[in-house]
């Protein structure tokens, strides 16, 4: 079978998008961002690569300094109807329940055995710390790792019937490596569990653990009759989400970045990715700010409401955020119109 | 003026302690280590980097999980008489005095204004968070980098009347500059503060910040008028030490190291090295577990308690320290003996 140039181009962008491996020149060769259309987005993605490698130019940025920060949910991958790690402690509560006899009349677990997704739409935080509390700790660092991996090699997708890993985006693989290509660290900076994300990130985005910064629960270390363990307790410790993103950014990186792409913020701008872009924009020389707006039913999800598409709960686009974005000229990419296809399995 | 082979020899472990500079052919060439006497400490560092970097043999490491820990105070520098950020604390307590007229009265103010390093010795945690609290936080964290940047400039240690990052140790520079030579990603996982230590650790150790683990106080974000600063607050966020640096190290690197350098144990070992240690070494395969002795009073500092050494409260080295690292085959480096000179500027 004779491979065209379309698919040799599309495999080489699969070979780019895995992360830490050279690339042969062959592939470097390609054009980068094959999965954009031509339009503002992409060619502001291509200028600030432009400006910040350049070193005769103004915009010079040092290798050390090449800093770039993702949000996950919504931005790198699929988090309608609900994000993956919610799916899972949802298909944890389900495993355990077998030896929780008492949960078929306990809420909130009642409502999530009986596969109530309306009312689960309405969990109060109170309610989903509860879940998390069962499925997230409670056991050692290594279990949970390990119960994690199990699950998202197994796990399917609703809608896409697809592992949730499939349901990354191949337009921001190609950015990252495009960025990885350029001397820029790439850092996902998720509202999710950091422990979570690290299981797979290295295997579907090409991030290490270390380059993993998310929202954490407590967990102490106890020696468990001389080989020590870290235990996960029912405790946050840290919320990376909304302002806690420019305070992650800073305690785990220490250097603002150089460019920062979200999808995400509440009316009151208290949760999502706002503060992120904020932060990254406030230093010096060129900076990128993108966010990811789904205004794609065909093909992914249409909601806002930005833009009159249809509220969330899950990964707001807010008027507000919009707003802002207007007044600090951030870049809104349209899922519909910038990418000309979103995943890499799609024909 | 003719530059003799030791001279050269030296000038060359000089430029290879300066961290991410790519070696030139002929600095690999020269011997590793040349401010080691030969030993079982050397030999044994010689072996590990042997060991996980032989890919045919049974101890190879992944170049991506070659990671080493280096705690600071007393492994990397000298922590006598006093931390280095609390010489600098109680500095900024002096300066800051003219402003605060009632500090004349006020403890621990006022035992820091008689330089009553008697008195000060015997300060309580809480004596502390009060000094910290004054002189870390109330201030955004560009604030504080400048206060500590301008500090590390120009102050002085005691006895050796040299800046303090002239007061960090040849021998322990060399094995970082070596691990990393072979692969090795250096760490900092410290007790003192991960602000302060990030200030100066790219151009002393080679270390960029986000390779810098320590403890943290709590941060805020604020608009500022649309210039976002993240505000110190003078409350503690997370405590580096003692089993916090498993803690630590799960959390900011998410990768259990294959080396760990310490130095320190208080004889309940809920302050210092030994957690860390332990969590090096639960780790399959080629682990390398040290400890410096400070028992050279006359290059440097002799503490201990254990094997004799005076007692002391900064850097502790309990006989339970000892007694771990006996059991559990850990190095103990003896400064006297292993190190053929302590620092860089030495005849």
């Amino acid at each position: 079978m004779e491979i065209s140039r379309r698919e040799w181009i599309k495999g080489s962008a699969a070979v780019m998008a895995m992360g830490s491996l050279t690339l042969p020149a062959s592939a470097q060769e390609v054009a980068p961002l094959p999965s954009w259309n031509d339009g503002p987005a992409k060619a502001s993605i291509l200028a600030f690569v432009r400006d910040t490698t350049d070193k005769s130019g103004p915009k010079y940025v040092e290798p050390a300094d090449r800093i770039a920060t993702f949000d996950q949910d919504g931005t790198l991958w699929v988090e309608h109807p609900l994000y993956g790690q919610a799916a899972f402690a949802l298909a944890r509560v389900g495993e355990m329940a077998p030896s929780h006899p008492d949960w078929k009349e306990k809420e909130p677990f009642k409502t999530v055995l009986a596969r109530d997704y309306a009312a689960m739409s309405k969990f109060t935080e109170a309610d989903w710390l509860q879940i998390v509390a069962v499925t997230h700790a409670g056991m050692s660092t290594e279990v949970f790792q390990g119960l994690v991996k199990d699950w998202i090699a197994t796990a399917k997708a609703p809608r896409f019937d697809r592992p949730y890993t499939d349901l990354v985006y191949q337009p921001m693989l190609e950015v990252m490596q495009y960025l990885r290509a350029n001397g820029f660290r790439t850092y996902i900076v998720t509202g999710g569990g950091q422990e979570f994300v690290r299981v797979y990130s290295e295997r579907v985005y090409g991030i290490p653990p270390e380059q993993v910064v998310g929202s954490s629960i407590m967990t102490t270390y106890e020696d468990n009759s001389g080989k020590p363990v870290l235990m996960r307790e029912p405790k946050p410790f840290f919320i990376d989400d909304g302002p806690g993103k420019a305070v992650g950014i800073n305690l785990f990186i220490g250097k603002r970045p150089q460019a920062a792409f979200g999808n995400s913020g509440s009316a009151d701008l208290k949760s999502g990715d706002a503060q992120m872009l904020e932060w990254t924009q406030v230093g010096d020389g060129a900076r990128l700010m993108m966010l990811v707006l789904h205004d794609d039913a065909k093909r992914e999800y249409a909601y806002g409401p930005a833009r009159g598409l249809p509220n969330t709960s899950v990964g707001t686009f807010s008027d507000t955020l919009l707003a802002e974005a207007t007044k600090n000229s951030w870049i809104v990419i349209s899922m519909k119109n910038d990418w000309k296809r979103i995943f890499a399995w799609e024909s």
